[in-house]
């Protein structure tokens, strides 16, 4: 069995405090359905460190519920979502935007997972008229599903002509701690300080169990959240574990060295690999995964031993994942293996 | 602030083996979104414990989650669902049967929570026309939210009635162990042998912090549920860790215990409140809700210090739930202050 | 083959002046979609029959669709209607209100097909807590699917319990004028003077091909009209022939005649009936439909002639309809066959 | 205000023929919802022309209530549809497939509006997983949105490259008699002879008031098709009336005759645009669309006497269609505007 380790980054538990955490919130009864002292807690922590005091929190168990409910919650049922072609909301959620959340979407060609505003403006359809749906959102990934990041200008561009066009500027942060980590600047800078209406804040893939939440700017954009979030399943009764969660990723910050540790192996494996005979580096390092084209037989063998996705057959491109607890010593195992796969053994001439 | 000690039965945390269960499987990697050990032996434990040895287990994060994925999973969109009036589907869930597993909802009269098969044969539509939808599924709760159980007969006569009319029969067993433990009966006993063709298995009531399962009997009765799992939001990426407490509520029948504890606590909570002047019984306790007529001024002084549901304000109705953590100490304490409150201290004269 | 005469009012074909009327508007070209000057006169002609000069009116061709529009339009994704266990909403449109408008229903008791402010208050759900939907639409017919009407000052007792919650009245008015013409009173007397928010205007039950409209008195309550239109299939391209029938419907009161007509042939079959051995009109003729109780025999021999709904087998209650192109001659045909099953001609003794 | 008679097809009128088959069809009183001879007429008479001998066919009111009804009817709610980025289905009904059929969209790149089975294959999903919805359907425009056909042969290829991949082909023949008169063909050449399993059938645009068909070459596929019909509000009451309107296009071929007129009077308008200063046909006329470049300050002032679509501002692309009553006199009309407007009169120097 190759090991699952680089596959992706929720293949990591999670992070010893986190568990912890959970022990200490189980401490006799408690209100369900988030009226208790953890999720108020981590709400008022939530709009702290993002920027937005007067934000509405909801925590949710995953990431795809994060988008479900942020996007139906401020869409009517004859409303688009415009996001990157390359999206994890247009191609890795079996249609849930659509399906569940009931919005239709717009598809902007990207570079590097990444929307430009030109590209947005391009890609608008006509708001008016009755044989379109009404553009409404403008989505973008942070980081993104290549690995790349926004800086905040480029967020602040995009949250510009969003709003110029009457559209909510909703961000999937399902790694925003990874951004934030490898931009260096905190988690408010990428969000309340550049115009964001709409998060999706994620906590799995940076070390939790299962906890994210939805983070609406202003609570009148949004005024059914909490219905919606019970309706399309995202209500957990023992919220408090959710919440504890949450509050364990913010505590002084733990989120940036969980994520810095996945970046720097990130890098080492990145680096290691740009020495394999016939690899390629797709593009520089940003956050936690690592795009690389690999010879074919390489990766053939190396797909015995290792797990990774492949993005592109024909282009020999593959993404290894690193986690807040990828050990130096995985990395090395990993690049051992590649090296020795770029250039087997021969038998004696 | 009241106590929400008595308010439900998701008030109470998780049982302390469940934190130790995951602490136990956070151990390295393992492959994301179920393809992990702890999946395939929580599936594989709930086959055998269900006596459905050849059902297809999906494991999801919540109990709306479990019933939306279970009524979707089996139904088409000109389906209707036909079900108790008090049901928890047509009357907890925001809708989400309707505007989320998209079905209609056939409301069928019921006694203390449960249907009968007259019942549900007079409530039956009409199956063909295109003017209604075609009754698919009958779904009934085990335990009821009026705190009662079926009889594993009683079940089988439902199952009876549904298959005859060509439906599917759904039990919403949030409360299954629940029930169970008060039948003194095998998990077994109440679903496979019974011939229950979906369940909603629930853990969370019964004392996980968040782990339900939908489990089909007949997996080509549900081809598509992977992808509903998905696509409704309940498919956990670090999947291991909804399965380990699967696994934990399984382990040497620890839901019986917890239960049977839940259960005593709400006998003597029944009997306590039934010597209570002026409260009366709505009905026996089953399982572990009580179900108790106060007058209106004990019920108003008693919410000041106790959390509960009231269910007929016009009847002085209320519900007060146990759970595997209450002591006998709280159970006392309700008890002093309620016969307080019915007898106050009057003023010398 | 037993005739479809009575069967319903929708065995008719349409009034030859509606036929004259898409003859003359088939003209030349005119722009698509409803910017032509029939569908501007049609609109503007209903709002001033209906005495709601603001209204927004957007033709359909309809009734499911007349409704779906209705209620798609002014409610949101967590949001229920309130309506009558009787409904056509929630009896004969294939769950369209919950699986295509997107609402969960909320079913009142109801005598005659009609409800009371008393029957609506008592069935009113909570409106707060995420764990319901919001109740945002009452929804009443007229007439009712069991031919009775609600009189103004009744529908306005009805609007002052809608909006006293909250709700807007939503009127299924496909058979509106039928109710207006038995009343003797004008449309507006049932719809602006009375407070109606939302209007389903029937016109092809009344005599025309097919052709309804939408109405909202209040426009800013359904700014997404028209796209909503557009995506549940009921936007005309050539819409003036929708709107053309309208206007014939309109002109000098044509329905009123239609109408009056087929409620006169409606009595006269209702004595009729009253007359026959062993039958028992089940309510005074209101409108266009009789009610009648007709020994199973009688019924059976019956059927073998004429077609007509069969509502409860084992009360022996049928419904019988008339139209507007009814003749006495057929009424009579009808009498005399339920005569003569009634009282069959013995052999000589 | 400019002249409609260029903007579309549906600006058309409905052919006399077709009106006078209503008058004949408006004679006494006639089963609902479809169990009338015309029906039964128009149905078995569409299977003879298409080649379909054993199909389902329901007629409906209008194109998207055809494609929504054709697409919802053979889908789950985890499938997708592959179609054209340029198609009606996904740029012009309000996002109808994916929010009221209930699928999502797979956009392949096209030229001139039509597919190629290579495009096809690279843009297919991976089938399986449970993160991307399920591919179920082709869905091919004959003739598109461009105004081009696919050949009999073009249609077998695609078929072929939609069965290997186990799905069904969906052709949007809202112009198809267009389609079938330009090749010459029969209807049974672009449908049952090729492989088509479910097919919109078009009448609006070639003459009626509004009808159309949805044909499912294997009823089988749609089983539940009767009660979606119902459901997306396309079953009509008076339904003799629709089906009347399929009776006369088919008959004596009367479709080819009108379909032959549009398109000749297409050709003549495309001959006299070609000649004017400055304009160039975008691609040679197939059916009844002229697609042409004409300079901005032309497009400008014709644009005040004549209403057309812009396709592509910057590359001055408009298109003009012509019907089955636009005579010689209005294209010239419109010739001898653009000519004039393409070089005006100059003032005197």
């Amino acid at each position: 069995m190759p090991s699952p380790r680089f596959a992706s980054d929720n293949v990591a538990g999670a992070h010893p405090t986190v568990l912890e955490a959970l022990v200490r919130c189980n401490d006799g009864p408690a209100t369900a359905y988030g009226d208790d002292p953890w999720t108020r807690r981590a709400q008022q922590r939530i709009r702290e460190v993002l920027g937005l005091p007067e934000a509405a929190v909801w925590p949710v168990f995953g990431g795809t519920g994060a988008n479900i409910l942020a996007l139906r919650a401020v869409t009517h049922r004859v409303d688009s979502v415009v996001c990157a072609s390359s999206s994890h909301i247009a191609n890795a959620e079996t249609g849930a935007p659509e399906l569940v959340a009931g919005v239709a979407l717009v598809l902007v060609p990207q570079v590097g997972g990444k929307l430009t505003p030109e590209a947005v403006r391009a890609a608008l359809p006509q708001r008016d008229g009755d044989h379109r749906p009404r553009p409404r959102v403008l989505s973008v990934a942070q980081a993104t599903e290549r690995g790349t990041v926004y800086t905040p200008d480029e967020l602040a561009a995009l949250a510009e002509v969003a709003h110029a066009h009457d559209l909510l500027l909703h961000v999937d942060g399902a790694r925003l701690p990874a951004a934030a980590a490898a931009l260096g600047c905190s988690l408010a800078a990428l969000v309340g300080e550049v115009g964001v209406d709409v998060l999706s804040f994620g906590g799995t893939k940076a070390g939790l169990v299962a906890a994210e939440a939805v983070v609406f700017a202003d609570p009148a954009r949004a005024p059914d959240a909490g219905r919606h979030r019970k309706q399309i399943t995202q209500l957990a009764s023992k919220q408090r574990f959710v919440s504890a969660q949450l509050l364990a990723l913010l505590e002084d910050e733990a989120w940036r060295g969980w994520c810095l540790h996945a970046h720097d192996r990130a890098v080492r494996l990145a680096e290691g690999l740009a020495a394999v005979p016939g690899a390629r580096l797709a593009a520089p390092v940003e956050t936690n995964a690592v795009f690389v084209h690999l010879p074919a037989e390489v990766r053939a063998r190396l797909a015995a031993r290792w797990s990774f996705e492949t993005y592109d057959p024909s282009a020999g491109l593959v993404r290894l994942m690193t986690a807040w607890d990828v050990t130096d010593a995985e990395v090395d195992a990993l690049l051992a293996d590649a090296r020795r796969e770029a250039a087997p053994p021969r038998s004696a001439e």
